[in-house]
């Protein structure tokens, strides 16, 4: 990667948010906003789940029409899903709200919730709380979308397009309900890059398929999912072509907004509802890439290895029993599995091992399982974390 | 269904039984047998899972020999899978052992194991144990199959055959490790009805989709999964034809199958690890069998709904998005959810319902899950427990 580097989290040139508790959570924060100065290309994945919720919808619509947004509503609280014509309208409303506040055009507006599914948003206080949020650079949107999320999740990377210094910042949500089929939950990826919405879009496209779509907390698909990028071209000051495939700059931007969409992705299984540890899962010698990253993502995702995590067990069998049932190509006797670098099984079959030493492999904040299938030369990643008595008390108890 | 009447575990006409404690585990039965004094038609369904162990594996092979059986032998604690070589043998030394004791041909006698993958049998432990088993009818063997399995599940039931009175008698271990995709853990039905091997295997095939194949514990599907049935004819004393097919006695022995295979099916579901619960999602209303048992499999699969069961929070939007993510054709306006009879979603949005009821509902033994996709005639059934901190805790620590 040329000269980039991770800075504090900032916003890109000519982006601007806020963030305010506008009353639909009893204390934190649950209403944001952010915005480009002038409209930007814009891209999105989405949930796959079949009862899409409506501001997800609203979304995908208004930027499907021109790949072009400047700024998006967001609420935490209520997911504002399976609530009918309703829910349509008050996402209309909110699109709205955001779009007469800015004097832009309802067609370069997104909306997006998370939170409860079945409940209608208090419009009022929604309304109110439009009103009162502000034109500035401060970072409390990454607060006000949370929902059982323990901390924000931010990235920011500088990185030069056409020798001008550029930056680009994500950030996320998510921590249960999360096991996504084309995105996860909350995603925002803002850049002053100039780069065109149809090449965005397939850069998002093609990123999340080895990012988001290979992380799992508990199998769950939320309703609410989307992952959206906006990039405004700020950066670059005057009026130069955009990112061109295939060049130098188009190497550079591709790396950074994968590390941005790796790492974000990383930090939502850490933080996995109850975790106490990232799981990843290194999957290599598979015939096909998607057979690499299927059998990574049934090793993070099974509730018997994320246990065994959790009790610190070197449980080989169950890592075993998690790549047999997928459809991947597998040679059944050419299987080694590694904790961090210590061989458990060798040719498919369990190697003598220091309990002492996997012992401490398991009990790092960052657990490391990897898989050699010994089958072709495809390699695959995937991220989970350990299922614990925690995440059955957040879960036993969410609703209510 | 004809005269047919649930009793005792029994074991039917010309069916023997042993088990016993060989030092496999520390104090609880960990060996057994069950034999036919004359040859049986048997079928079985075996894991799916690629890593299929070496005992599973063998008793497959000898079944597809002739569809004939005349008696397994069976251990616990150690799975004898991801062996290898050592493996293989192990197994067939054991098929040998048994049928030496039992003077018949090896080809006539299966072998199942169940317990931690990776470990060898101690094979001197295995020859003292076979050594000792004896021609009995007690029900050691149910319990000797048991791992964290907190009882032995047996089911007895007399019917006629060509004015006969046949027993079919099933039991099952399993807890952990349950999301059968052809059949789960182990399973063993015996009849003395007189079933030829072809039909047989025929009416398990179709049996296990709707039975064994639609309960979950935890969506990990084990290496040693298999159902077995032998069925010997001994009940009807002289030379009568075979079941044939489409006869009445056809209807009511099939009928009986489908109830053993059934109830044996939910009582794993109801003793899955850590499980206070059983959960029944019935589906109505689908376009297909397929998308109705796939929708219901989701919905009792979900750790969400699973979490929200055990802490008796009826969030319906859990279910919403489980059935969201199948692959199933759904109408996302017109599906209803009701817990026991009380309708809790009505065309896809919230209904008011009164939370006493519905906790009532929810604090029962059995959680009665019912939905109804309005598009469609067809439907399905799925078992499930709840996901509770004992799972996690059995879990932590099964193999330290």
């Amino acid at each position: 990667m040329g000269k980039t580097a991770e800075i504090e989290f900032t916003w890109p040139k000519g982006f601007y948010s806020d963030g305010l508790h506008s009353g639909l959570r009893k204390k934190r924060l649950d209403l944001g906003w952010f915005f480009s100065e002038v409209p930007a290309s814009a891209a999105g994945v989405y949930t796959t789940n079949k009862f899409c919720a409506a501001p997800t919808a609203l979304t995908k619509k208004t930027i499907a029409l021109k790949q072009q947004l400047q700024g998006i509503v967001v609420n935490s609280a209520i997911a504002n899903s399976c609530t009918g014509a309703q829910g349509q309208q008050d996402a209309l409303t909110e699109q709205l709200l955001m779009a007469k506040k800015l004097e832009v055009k309802p067609e370069l507006i997104g909306v997006a919730s998370t939170g409860v599914i079945g409940e209608t948003l208090p419009m009022e206080k929604i309304k109110n709380g439009i009103n009162k949020l502000q034109k500035t650079q401060n970072a409390k949107i990454t607060e006000a979308i949370l929902t059982t999320d323990t901390h924000p999740k931010t990235i920011s990377i500088q990185f030069e397009q056409a020798g001008k210094l550029c930056t680009m910042s994500g950030f996320c949500k998510g921590s249960g309900m999360i096991h996504p089929k084309m995105a996860t939950m909350l995603g925002f990826v803002v850049t002053d890059a100039k780069v065109s919405g149809s090449m965005l879009q397939e850069m998002l496209s093609n990123e999340v398929e080895t990012t988001f779509n290979q992380i799992t907390v508990d199998g769950d698909t939320s309703t609410n999912d989307m992952v959206v990028t906006l990039a405004n071209g700020q950066a670059l000051g005057q009026q130069i072509p955009e990112l061109i495939k295939d060049t130098e700059d188009y190497q550079v931007f591709k790396e950074v907004y994968h590390q941005v969409l790796s790492q974000l992705a990383q930090e939502i299984a850490r933080d996995g509802e109850g975790a106490t540890k990232l799981v990843e899962a290194n999957v290599l010698g598979a015939k096909t890439k998607v057979d690499a990253q299927q059998v990574a993502k049934a090793i993070v995702g099974s509730s018997l290895v994320k246990t065994a995590v959790f009790g610190g067990d070197a449980n080989w069998g169950r890592i075993i029993a998690a790549i047999g049932i997928t459809a991947a190509d597998i040679n059944v006797d050419t299987v080694d599995i590694y904790f961090d670098d210590i061989p458990v099984v060798t040719q498919s079959l369990g190697t003598a091992f220091s309990e002492e030493k996997v012992a401490e492999a398991l009990s790092k904040d960052k657990v490391t399982i990897t898989v050699d299938l010994h089958n072709g030369d495809k390699k695959g990643q995937a991220w989970g974390c350990d299922l614990t008595y925690k995440y059955v008390q957040i879960n036993a108890s969410y609703r209510s």
